[in-house]
């Protein structure tokens, strides 16, 4: 701070708090960063409680949601992508959760809202939405994966940020039904094994799904960190799957059939089945992999003009359990450093890592994470991925990704297979 | 269901759903349960991606923070309550989270923010927001609470549901720099023990807090519930005390003083302050004590026309650390019984409690909650309180509240000691 500087400051009679500093010390920094004489907001009295009875954020703040004109024909069976780069936790704004739908999204009247349970049960049942929010309860925080998160990547297109690579990714607190209280309450018939979910919107999906992970920790979800389940995100009531991959949380539920075997619809035997280099089908994939992203840096956030000190911080999750280590390399896999896991460490949830590194300008740098889970699965390369699973696959992709810190510091996208 | 509302359904192609129901069983409730015939959103397109880019909730949600017109003068010195009853896990959304300040919401350019830390200091800093993202930071889950909450029914009010009676608490889970990073680049100077924390609103609102706090847990919050502190909250930055008292929480943070000895502010000698029964003063009151509320049944949820099952569910949390155990009671603290708490058990979050029970119509019952924490300590009566701290205080009320269930279902703020 120049001596000027400071007397203009004091002589202007910034405040106490400055005065106090310009007496006593030095400032650290550049003395660009001295905060603005007097601002207008310290000697206004600003908007009064309950000017929002129902918050937003500040009209400085632009994270948004977005999504790729070319990827799909129109925008109502379409992707949008969550904005990783602005995240700093582990949980998801509900404003900014990533969106799959295939026929829109319905605008469903509470009060009209039914689920209904049949098929192989003792007791057919349908549900109101207050008669499910009566039963017995859970919350949980889950993260929730599209199977085709990275599936541009597969088959080499590099796109421009976190938030199109892995942005297909959120993680909620979300409450709800149990389904073994619901299945109770029907009472399974002999030979149940297996059971429908059909979503009520127009495009009606449905998946089949192993009854054995019914009954363990899915649920009919009505709320969402800590409020109603979003319009995008299924209003008023959706499927649940902790660890499984996202399109079989069916959103807008409206009915579980039980039965004793899949019903192979269309969604299983063209949508969401991967063709194999020997030209067979591979489907039913229900568990996500392990998996991991590194989200500072990262294209969106470069390190331009920012050498020295850079927390490397992302997040790491796995549809098996909690993730058990992630591993950060700076060298493109040459060596390998063991990132801190931000606790809670949940079991199917997001979990953050951090790691400290030093950047020197004019030094390029290939920045990679690797993420274990509690199961013993690992991260394979891009390259082992496409051995296996041949180029014609665009779902369940968790391979190792790859930023390119540039010697000028921007942050770019590349695959070094 | 009635053999002809039963074929009118299928006559009408209600679909295969309904379809199957309907031949292979009798529907469980009431056939005023069945959904509506081919409702407009299954059979119509709804809109698409990023409609919202930055999503809302369903235009059928109401939920709203709520303020008292008598309990304040203005509304730019008042505060607001978050609708517990209508929360559902654990996380607050940021929209319903309680407002209290003291001169309005500054309306604050991020590239404008300061943050100087000052003092018995080595270096004086001034922070930008964008260095503060720079640092290393933690994100974890933490409650916010107002040491005023159940203020009014502790001179003797009763208010008319949760909202009013303990809504002065949110949770969220918070990101930013931890202060023992900030002071290590300050570099404390002997003999410093104690900081003072300064709000860059008009109200200047300013604690003198423990270094030692500050060392400990304390950190300088940008990020709140995955995205940016919202401006009820902070924005762009404020202070994060786990598990102390919510006015030291301070919002718009401008400047953190060290030094050796309390300033004793105006809000420390009168604002925040208790008078005893003996006519002292009692000050410095840091750690929340150990609370809890039942949201489920509640004033604002009664049981009218509900006979039968009810998942008794509440929030409990403790400034001193992690939940231990909730007892609950339904006739009014003559017998307990222990409640489920819901993982994860966070120290210094709310911990939601939950237990079955069944409700008769006719059958009044008083409904209790009383919580214990891993320290040790357990939620006093009311008279306890009252003997102990007078009648002249409104803070640190964490006394048994008791909900009364009349015998048509109503629930009703009552005071039985």
């Amino acid at each position: 701070m120049t001596a000027s500087r400071r007397r203009l400051l004091v002589a202007a009679g910034a405040g106490a708090a400055l005065g106090a500093a310009g007496k006593g010390a030095q400032a650290a920094g550049n003395p660009d960063n001295l905060p603005p004489n007097q601002p207008e907001w310290s000697r206004t009295l600003g908007p009064g409680v309950i000017e929002e009875a129902y918050g937003t954020r500040s009209r400085h703040e632009t994270a948004a949601r977005r999504y790729v004109p070319w990827l799909t024909q129109d925008r109502q069976s379409s992707v949008s992508f969550t904005p990783l780069a602005e995240m700093n936790g582990i949980i998801t704004p509900s404003g900014l959760h990533f969106e799959r739908h295939h026929g829109g999204v319905p605008d469903i009247d509470p009060s009209d809202y039914r689920l209904m349970i049949h098929g192989m049960v003792e007791r057919p049942l349908v549900f109101t939405l207050e008669d499910l929010k009566r039963l017995p309860s859970v919350s949980r925080i889950h993260f929730l994966e599209c199977p085709a998160n990275g599936g541009m990547e597969w088959r080499g297109a590099q796109m421009s940020g976190v938030q199109y690579t892995h942005g297909m990714l959120s993680c909620s607190e979300w409450t709800g039904v149990p389904l073994k209280v619901l299945l109770a309450a029907a009472g399974l018939r002999p030979g149940a094994s297996w059971v429908l979910a059909e979503g009520g919107d127009a495009s009606h999906l449905a998946r089949s799904i192993p009854l054995r992970k019914l009954l363990d920790d899915a649920f009919i979800a009505f709320g969402q960190n800590g409020e109603a389940v979003r319009p995008q995100q299924g209003y008023p009531a959706r499927l649940v799957l902790p660890g499984y991959e996202g399109n079989m949380w069916i959103k807008w539920i409206r009915r579980i059939e039980v039965g004793d075997r899949p019903w192979f619809t269309r969604w299983e035997t063209r949508t969401y089945a991967d063709l194999m280099p020997d030209g067979l089908s591979r489907q039913f994939t229900f568990v996500n992999e392990v998996n991991s992203c590194i989200t500072n840096p990262c294209p969106e956030k470069s390190l331009r003009g920012r050498p020295g000190f850079v927390e490397i911080s992302g997040l790491a999750w796995s549809g098996a359990g909690r993730i058990a280590r992630v591993d950060v390399s700076v060298d493109g896999g040459d060596t390998w450093r063991t990132a801190e896991l931000q606790e809670p460490v949940l079991s199917k949830a997001v979990t953050r890592f951090r790691i400290p590194w030093e950047w020197q300008e004019g030094r390029q740098a290939f920045l990679q994470s690797r993420a274990m889970d509690e199961a013993g699965r690992v991260q394979p390369t891009l390259d082992t991925l496409r051995r296996v699973r041949g180029v014609e696959s665009i779902y369940h992709k968790n391979s190792i990704h790859t930023w390119l810190v540039d010697r000028d510091g921007t942050v770019a996208n590349v695959q070094i297979d």
